[in-house]
């Protein structure tokens, strides 16, 4: 960042009055810009004794194999992110079972939620960002080709998991409510 | 946003190619700018039959009572910001045991991952934005003056399942890994 989003002056990297840390600061306006992670959401999507593989149509590791997932985009919580990505990447229409794994991957500032979901049918299809998808069998899985490190985790995971019966010990927002708004929300 | 943050130029509200939602586009570079939602990393944190809350010094609430818990930074890992925010908020020194929920605030583009933890002593003091910390019973819990509504749902959680074994059903990266590095990577 050089310049001020909000008022187009330039900014510096200074550190902000009762701050342990350097930001950047607009040297005209004086506003604070913080930046800070982004949250990945993603889904393991099972249907019976198959799960569903997308082969990347884009970059990074184009060809290469992974779950459904992506960046979750403002106004959504991260379920129904996660069922927009199943949907955009594969057609698919998916049920969110639980939340499986959290990977927090620092050198990218990325947190990733991944998610065990059961797939609605068997009708899927590639988005535009896919080359082709796939239902394969939990000994199909193409470890020599899957696209990122944490997509081998988060199926070696599922697989652990596999036929056992699996505690969902993380709470979502209850039955699916928004909290009530608070006057000057937004800071915690 | 109304400028760049790479060249200062105006931005204007469009739909790239291929995307199907309007974003902030450059109308001089082309950069286009994304807007995610923000992590908010909290925890529960415990020694014995008492647990750790903190009367906000700053607002919006301030003066209500809350667990320690704020946005991630970059360069964490989603424990390590939990750690740090029980540093600052309460001076507290915490062993994370794992994830209690996750809840998405879509007005206010969070998504909180609040943790279970234990306080590995009671050396616990008001840091620069609580006016108080204290060790309360679960019996002594001020419902009424709670900060944010998730503050009363992570409570409300937390009390449900104190006692019972619990099954901790998520992973986070095993033994605190980073996963090797992928060219091009910061996509998924």
């Amino acid at each position: 960042m050089r310049f001020c989003p909000s008022c187009g002056a330039a900014v510096e990297l200074r550190r902000p009055e009762g701050d342990d840390r350097d930001r950047h600061v607009c040297t005209a306006c004086g506003t604070v810009h913080y930046h800070n992670p982004k949250i990945v959401v993603g889904s393991v999507c099972t249907l019976g004794d198959r799960l569903l593989l997308c082969r990347r149509a884009i970059p990074p590791r184009a060809g290469f194999w992974t779950i459904p997932a992506g960046y979750l985009e403002l106004g959504e919580t991260a379920e129904e992110g996660a069922r927009r990505e199943a949907w955009e990447e594969a057609r698919a229409r998916i049920e969110i079972q639980g939340l499986l794994a959290v990977y927090s991957v620092k050198r990218i500032d990325q947190v990733q939620l991944l998610y065990r979901a059961r797939l609605l049918d068997e009708n899927v299809a590639p988005g535009p960002e896919s080359l082709e998808v796939r239902l394969v069998g939990w000994s199909e899985i193409p470890w020599d080709s899957l696209a990122f490190p944490t997509v081998d985790w988060i199926l070696r995971r599922a697989l652990e998991l596999r036929g056992l019966p699996w505690p969902q010990a993380v709470a979502s927002n209850p039955e699916e409510r928004q909290p009530e708004p608070i006057p000057g929300e937004g800071a915690i």
